[in-house]
């Protein structure tokens, strides 16, 4: 009985002999005084926008959440478990990153799964179902809209929601505060894994933008 | 007024030109075919931690969650938002994942925080502290022994916390009953990024061995 | 009847034919000047763990104490037999070595029955259940941690007990003296059999680290 | 500064990369199965004197216990720390071996301050002086005859000694009773460093008898 599958095994084997040999130094001194990235990325499960990839990202950059649909929910300080929150509050107040970028991406099952009028729990505690009920009003304004097609519907609600979770971050006192003081700014992306775009959210309309590759 | 991060720009530039130029008709496979992943890594927030970096996985192989200190709640379909939950519920029971691999790392800050007696809340909110409460009693069981050095406690934490999160895996019934057909298996890893150490549970006993890199 | 187990005798020969032969000179100065160690090394009496091999130490380099778990008690000068306490005494006075090297190692017999709460004595004088009293207390802070395997809290208290062990040795004026004055270094270290690890302490934090083989 | 003195650490890597890389299987069988030694040796802590150099043993075979010229004092169930009797129950009582081995040495440090007239304490703890004065009956049998030799007087009390702590031995009552029963048998020998040299003890005349090499 293996105690790991073979296939991240091997991964890590081709990782220390590969990038880890060639940044020893590196990876050495990021132990020792400990991380101070300058950007937190909001980002999705999805196997396919992994932020460190996209951004060709290495370590000690980018502290990374991931969690379905990249949303952050609003700030609720009721003593229950808040996963998110918890970890915008250790990136913002203990590391103090610079930046936030809540990244979007094209063809999320989350969002899928919001737009579906026949969804069913996947299981009895529905907890996808709940989870993605923080757009469930955004997804209602798009999901009857049969003048757009599915796609078309799609990508409005992964923008809608990145902007939503934009919005939330900003109902957390401790980012307020830092952003009106011009110690944290907020930005938003989405991207699509098909022909690699990113866009890139304009942050006074809102608006999502293709950025160039030269 | 940039829209993004130049950091982040510049290196979306180098990985489209690289990494997705190399691998073009893989990305727009895996944007036609959709995802299938094989495993959930849950992994931490970390910026030195990053579960692709260490398992050097390309596009399409891990859906990954990352939360503070890779920690799975217990079971709670109580109607609330559960972050981790969905995740965990969508990789199971949507994407049918063969393998869940709960994936901890040395100098992890909310371990550090979950033993510092003298912690204070970041923020009014305290969503750290509440978040790290999960492993409260764990970390009470090391916290004050004195006769362990702090990094050890860290250690041990670290340790515990990884194990106590596949117990609470287990408590969700999907993982539960899928598990106990053979068709989904549980792991355990711990990475230290000084020495590229990377330290897989033994699943009979519990135990962390250090993995060889030839 | 033979008057030395065949084995040995068969080792004996091995040896003169061996090493003896061509290191004569060697040992035939050692006998004439006498020995002149620079350090003392604090061992268990685990067949796995000669400080000889580990170190592939040579005639006359290393004074060597070997008891039960590698445990040096309190200084005590109450006039009873102290076994440990006379060899430390003549490593540090008559021969002036310049190094204690406290080695405890993995899979300790000693400390496996001072963490185990079955444990019952081997004989009516249970000596072993004495000998290992004194990291008693020590052994209390890990023993009831069942969120630590087994094996853990045996690798923590093989730790343990090496601070432990130079604390005490810190205890006998003459050591005291000897390290304030610079002429005297404590160390500690820690081997395990199964993949040859040495473990090194950090004399600053007490930690111990993995020292590499190349 | 260093942790560990640097030859040990320099002998450390020659054992890695010889006697451990040769023997890899052995060692990982010898940690996975646990020690069973058949033979616990007796020995004096005197760096010429190494058991395993002498008898040429490999890891796993010798349970080994070191203290200032090979010493065991008798049976004294008081409750009291005793190293000696705490590593003899070990080896007899736990691990089980068929045979102890005494081994005494030539040019021994605390057989000559047991016969030195002049001897003042090393410390005022006096722990040599105590440990030695298990043999000072029999030194006085000796030191005061001078129609020995100095060099006649050491050898003799080197030997007497030996057979004092095999005697000893025999007041234990675990031994006494497997020696009994045929499952214990008991040995002295005395080693020289010069020539190399190997004396074993006719188990029934108690005389000393110098061991060929072929």
């Amino acid at each position: 009985m293996s105690n790991l599958p073979d296939a991240l095994l091997t991964g890590y084997r081709n990782f220390m002999n590969g990038r880890y040999a060639a940044e020893t130094e590196h990876y050495k001194s990021l132990a020792r005084e400990g991380q101070s990235p300058e950007t937190l990325v909001i980002a999705c499960c999805d196997s396919r926008a992994a932020p460190e990839t996209i951004f060709d990202a290495g370590p000690g950059e980018l502290f990374v959440l991931r969690n379905v649909a990249n949303l952050v929910p609003p700030y609720s300080p009721d003593g229950e478990f808040h996963s998110t929150s918890a970890a915008l509050e250790f990136a913002v107040q203990a590391l103090k990153v610079k930046n936030i970028v809540v990244m979007g991406h094209g063809r999320c099952g989350g969002i899928r799964a919001a737009l579906d009028p026949n969804a069913t729990p996947l299981s009895p505690g529905d907890f996808i179902g709940k989870w993605m009920s923080l757009v469930g009003p955004a997804a209602e304004t798009v999901s009857g809209n049969d003048m757009m097609t599915k796609s078309e519907r799609q990508t409005a609600l992964e923008r809608i929601s990145i902007r939503y979770s934009i919005a939330n971050l900003r109902t957390f006192p401790c980012v307020q505060i830092l952003e009106q003081k011009g110690r944290l700014e907020i930005f938003g992306a989405w991207f699509d894994i098909s022909a690699g775009e990113l866009w890139v959210m304009d942050r006074t309309t809102g608006d999502f933008e293709r950025t160039g590759t030269v």
